[in-house]
C-alpha cells in the first residue's frame, strides 16, 4: 500500500487533524467553502484550510504529492483525518454530499428522507452536467484563440437553456407554487443543492449574458440574491480563501 | 398543487405501477437500463418501460406532459409509483443512486458504509463533469457546421485527459495495486459508479480517438471489456430499448 503522503507533501496538509480543506477562490472552491462556513455558524464546526496558487509557474496541483490525493489535479479536495487511513474526497459536489452526511447531524442543509434528499442529488447532477456549458461559454467568448461565432452561440444557448430549467423549477410553473430553493417540499429548503450551483450562477454577468436576457429569469435572480445575503456565504467568498491575499495559508513545495 | 399528469400524458405512463422507466437507447438511457437489468438478475426486480423517439418531428420530450415530469426535457427518467404522490427522478446518475438506495437492499451494487459509498459518488460526479467533454468532442468533430481545429483539439485533449484520470485510478499507480472497478477497497467492486461511466467509454471509437492513443490506457480497456461481458449489460444495450425496434413500448401523443 503506497502512502497517501510523500516527503514532498506540505506539513500543513500532512499534519492536519480533523477535516482539512485544500482550495482556492474559484467557483468550485466556493461551493465547499460555503457549506463549511454554514456548518461553523450552525454547529461551531471547525476545520483547517490550505490554499493552492493554481496559476503558479510550476503549479502544485500537477505534482505527484497532489495527484495521489486527487488524480484529477483539481481543487477543492477535503481530507477527513478522523478516518483511518485519512479519507480524501475529490469533486466539489461529492464533497458537499460527504460533508453534509457526516457533519450536519440535524440535516439542516439536507434531508433525512430519501425522497427529498434525492431532489438534492438530482439538482446537484443537473448542475454538474450543466456547469461545463457555462464554463465553455466563458472560454469560447473570452479566452479562445479565435472567435468562432457558432461555438459561442452554441454554449451561450446551452447556458440560457440551463438557466431556463432552473427558472422553471423555481417559478413553480408545473407545481402550482413558486419555490425559494431548489430541493424539498413546498417552497423548498436551503441545502447543498443550492450551494453547489450558486457560485457559478452569481457570476452570470461574466458569461456575456445581457441584463435583458437575464430579466427573463426573475425567480432565478431572486434566488441568487436570497443566498448572497447569508453571512456565511459572505465569509465563504471573502479574501480569506484567496491565495493572493492570505499568503499564510498557501502551501507550496517550491523553494 | 398541479397534477403530475395531464390529459395528454400517455396511458402507459399514467397507469404504470411500481417503478416506471422512460428511456431511449442512448448512452444516458443505458446507464439506468444496466442497473435495472442487473437488479432483475440479482433480485428478480420488475419494472415497466416506455420508450421515446427523441428524433420524432414533434418530439414528446419537449411537450408539456413531459416537461412537468422533467423540466430539463431529457431522458431517462424514472417514476416511482410506490411513493404518494408518485416520485419522479431526473438525471441518469441521480437515478442510479435513487434506485440503488431503494431497491438494492443488500448493497450488491453499492456500499453500506459512507466512505466507500462516497467513492461511488465521487466517480459519478467525476463522470458527470467529464462526459460533456466527450460529447462536445463528438459534436465538434462530427456534427458541427464548420470544422474548427482548435475546438476539436481542445475537446479531444480534455477527453483524453479524463481517460488518463480513469487509467490512473484503475492502474493503482498511487495506491500500489491495480483495480478491477472504480469504487471500493482493494480491487474495488462493480457498482453504479462503473455503470454510470461505461456506456460512454465503450463508445470511445466514435470519438475520433485512435487505437494507438487508446492503447495508452490498458487498464481502462480491460475495464470496458470486463463490464461488457456481463449478461445484464448485454440485455441493457439490446434492441429491446430501441424506439425504432420495439414499437410496442413507444409512447406518443401524435395521432
Amino acid at each position: 500500500m503506497t502512502s497517501l503522503y510523500t516527503d514532498e507533501t506540505p506539513k500543513a496538509v500532512k499534519e492536519a487533524k480533523g477535516l482539512h480543506l485544500i482550495t482556492e477562490q474559484t467557483p468550485n472552491g466556493k461551493k465547499v467553502q460555503i457549506l463549511l462556513e454554514e456548518l461553523k455558524e450552525a454547529y461551531g464546526f471547525q476545520w483547517t484550510t490550505s490554499l493552492l496558487n493554481l496559476d503558479a509557474p510550476n503549479p502544485e496541483q500537477n505534482k505527484d504529492w497532489y495527484l495521489r490525493l486527487n488524480p484529477n489535479a483539481r481543487i477543492p479536495i477535503i481530507i477527513d483525518n478522523t478516518q483511518t487511513p485519512p479519507f480524501v474526497v475529490m469533486e466539489s459536489l461529492a464533497e458537499l454530499i460527504y460533508i453534509q452526511e457526516t457533519v450536519d447531524k440535524d440535516n439542516i442543509f439536507g434531508f433525512d428522507n430519501k425522497v427529498e434528499q434525492s431532489e438534492v442529488v438530482q439538482w446537484l447532477f443537473f448542475w454538474a452536467a450543466g456547469q461545463p456549458m457555462q464554463s465553455q461559454n466563458n472560454w469560447f467568448s473570452r479566452s479562445a484563440p479565435e472567435k468562432v461565432p457558432f461555438a459561442i452561440s452554441r454554449f451561450r444557448a446551452r447556458t440560457l437553456e440551463m438557466y431556463g430549467v432552473l427558472e422553471l423549477r423555481l417559478s413553480g410553473r408545473y407545481t402550482g407554487a413558486p419555490r425559494d430553493f431548489l430541493a424539498g417540499k413546498g417552497k423548498g429548503k436551503y441545502t447543498i443543492a443550492d450551494m453547489g450551483a450558486w457560485p457559478w450562477l452569481r457570476a452570470w454577468k461574466r458569461t456575456g449574458i445581457s441584463e435583458e436576457e437575464m430579466a427573463k429569469f426573475p425567480h432565478l435572480l431572486d434566488w441568487i440574491t436570497r443566498i448572497a445575503e447569508r453571512p456565511a456565504v459572505d465569509r465563504a467568498i471573502s479574501s480569506f480563501y484567496d491565495s493572493e491575499e492570505n499568503l499564510e495559508l498557501v502551501v507550496s513545495t517550491e523553494k
